[in-house]
């Protein structure tokens, strides 16, 4: 255990905790890092990268994995540390209502370990005013300290799986504090560690400014979902139209089944949440329509699956079709709302003879799912979500 | 007059066609003008700019003006051209719906001295597929050829007024055949002008190209005022968040009181019309979406402005409110569908004390807009939408 107090505690060392814990070790930073899951300390400590996916992540946790990274499932372990970095998932409810269960707890462990003067930064993605409300509430409330006894910020993880490291070490990354000697020392440490430091006017700022990013990308992508089934319905080939649309000032997305994962879909709703619940129904129309495009997608693309089913000369209901690709998005082995899963489901509800596949899973992972498997090559027809390609068995692939 | 044929024609010498010809003159090629404003060709025959607020327009005027660039009022005067480029301009009427009745008198008129192996090059923006149905269609009848006997293509034009002359000479442009011969001496004629020239493979893709970039703007700035609502709603400096938002993934724009002009708030409409008349509604939720939103910020001014009026010490009626700015953006003495002129019409309409100035324009040509004309500084209450700035006489202004 590291006992020294400028050592750093990172809680949570997912996918987004575990690559800023290792960019801090290696830049001379002691880190302690507190994650619940036992195995995946012991492995850390072993030098073990739990994250393959993640470029540049091996070497970083092979050379201070067990040393100047010290991975622990024990708050305690981090007592003496006086800067604590909260970075754990925060997911939503069947309503869309952020679900602060894991995150509470977090808190409420860590608020058991704060002493007077101490730092708390929050990483997670929340609903703007969150960290200066809820956060401060629940430290205050486990720790028996005042509001004013501690210092409290909120910097914004901008990660993306497999980027995570080139992310942490060049792109911009802005920090907020509840109050100004909040923001000036968190900005302090993470100048340790983070090259392209922001320091913005409040943690509420900065918990919007990851929001927005959020609802920019939504937006244009259901922009994109839209302009394609226009370019459809009208003979238009939309890439080669897009190609040319884009310039410095045209960024025209790409079109896809919707949009999965933890963060893009999410994010738009903590504002129309929040828009709702104060009756502003009309300051979160396009927000909400966007949600909605994206995730009726799949409805437009099993439409076009079926039609395409008509080329082949059996019954509708004997044509064996197969969902090349079930996660989220391609490259990586995550479900959450992932639309090439439900659009796989959407078509078996529907009656059709509907198999799937995956490059990166197991056939037994697929039918972990829920769903029948197939080789790809043994189905009349395939439909690749990641390249929106229809293949028509021994035909030709229509994109 | 020119005789040569190697001379090009360029029908339509407004905000979009003189800059073009101006390019195409300085580059070497002979260019007949037609314009149907008689005094306008006389001006621009003597080396006269009629549009001073297009940088560097004038020299190119001066130089080539009644020389190389010869305007004339008469199609006949461009009869012995056998490349004629079209740039009139296309409104729509009050239902949204594209009205082509100055198109088609241009497109009769030049049928009218088309002759077996001539060029057409259409550059209006347009609903995808006008050029090889509508614009083939008035060609034949009023030439009396058969549709293969001419070569038919198109080109956007992606000027904005101010900066045309550095879009033609650097901006990427866009061109498509109708066929493929047609598209090929498209690009041959061009190549002479335009250095940074793309050729795309039809006239239509050409054509969604350009009305996709609109729509790409027309979401974007929906998106911004949307954000800014609920920014203003929870308490964060929009701006504050946005310059740190943005990055090269993240183009969040400006909010506004919506968008005016000819282009923007126009061509999402031809591709939301042709997908109701096609009874596809839900293909184009997005962009009519964006539309309201876009249209309603006035609302949203109207509401602010009045809330303002609440810091006076005056009955609400009373208090002079000056709208300092009614063109439909900063720097163009233009009104179509001007936001600022609409908002200071709805807070008429509602009984408020409205008057208005424009930094461009005189007193009289702010009552020929039905308005009543007030210094700003005899105001009590200033809104410049512009800025987004509200300002109480002698108070303090919030933006």
């Amino acid at each position: 255990m590291i006992k020294s107090p400028d050592a750093i505690a990172i809680i949570g060392l997912g996918n987004a905790g575990l690559p800023l814990a290792a960019v801090a070790a290696d830049s001379g930073v002691k880190v302690i890092g507190v994650d619940l899951n036992e195995e995946r300390c012991v492995r850390i400590n072993q030098g073990i990268n739990p994250i393959p996916e993640e470029k540049g992540l091996e070497e970083l946790i092979m050379l201070h994995g067990g040393k100047s990274l010290l991975a622990t499932p024990r708050f305690e372990d981090a007592k003496n540390c006086s800067t604590f970095i909260v970075i754990v998932p925060l997911f939503v409810d069947e309503s869309y209502s952020p679900d602060f269960t894991v995150m509470e707890r977090a808190v409420r462990s860590l608020g058991r370990i704060l002493k007077k003067g101490d730092l708390v930064v929050l990483e997670t993605t929340f609903p703007p005013g969150t960290t200066d409300t809820k956060i401060r509430a629940w430290l205050c409330e486990s720790s028996g300290l005042e509001p004013s006894d501690f210092f409290l910020a909120y910097s914004p993880e901008r990660i993306m799986t497999g980027y995570s490291i080139s992310r942490l070490r060049e792109f911009p990354k802005v920090l907020g504090g509840t109050d100004e000697e909040s923001g000036f020392r968190a900005f302090q440490v993470y100048s340790k560690f983070i090259s392209n430091l922001h320091l913005v006017s409040s943690a509420k700022v900065a918990e919007m400014i990851k929001v927005m990013e959020g609802c920019y990308r939504d937006v244009n992508i259901a922009l994109a979902n839209e302009l394609y089934k226009i370019c459809e319905e009208m003979g238009v080939d939309f890439f080669e139209a897009r190609e040319n649309a884009n310039h410095q000032f045209c960024h025209i997305h790409l079109p896809s089944t919707g949009v999965g994962g933890h963060c893009i879909p999410v994010y738009p709703w903590f504002l129309i949440k929040e828009m709702e619940r104060r009756e502003e129904f009309s300051r979160c129309r396009l927000l909400r329509t966007s949600r909605e495009v994206n995730d009726e997608m799949i409805l437009y693309w099993a439409e076009k699956i079926i039609l395409e089913c008509m080329k082949l000369d059996k019954p509708l209901s004997m044509v064996k079709i197969c969902i090349k690709g079930i996660t989220f998005r391609e490259g990586v082995k995550e479900f959450y709302h992932s639309r090439n899963l439900a659009l796989a489901r959407l078509l078996s509800e529907k009656g059709l003879d509907v198999y799937a596949a995956d490059p990166l899973l197991s056939e037994d992972m697929v039918k972990s799912k829920g769903l029948r498997y197939i080789r790809p090559e043994e189905a009349d027809l395939i439909f690749d979500p990641f390249e929106l390609r229809l293949t028509v068995a021994g035909g030709d692939s229509t994109r």
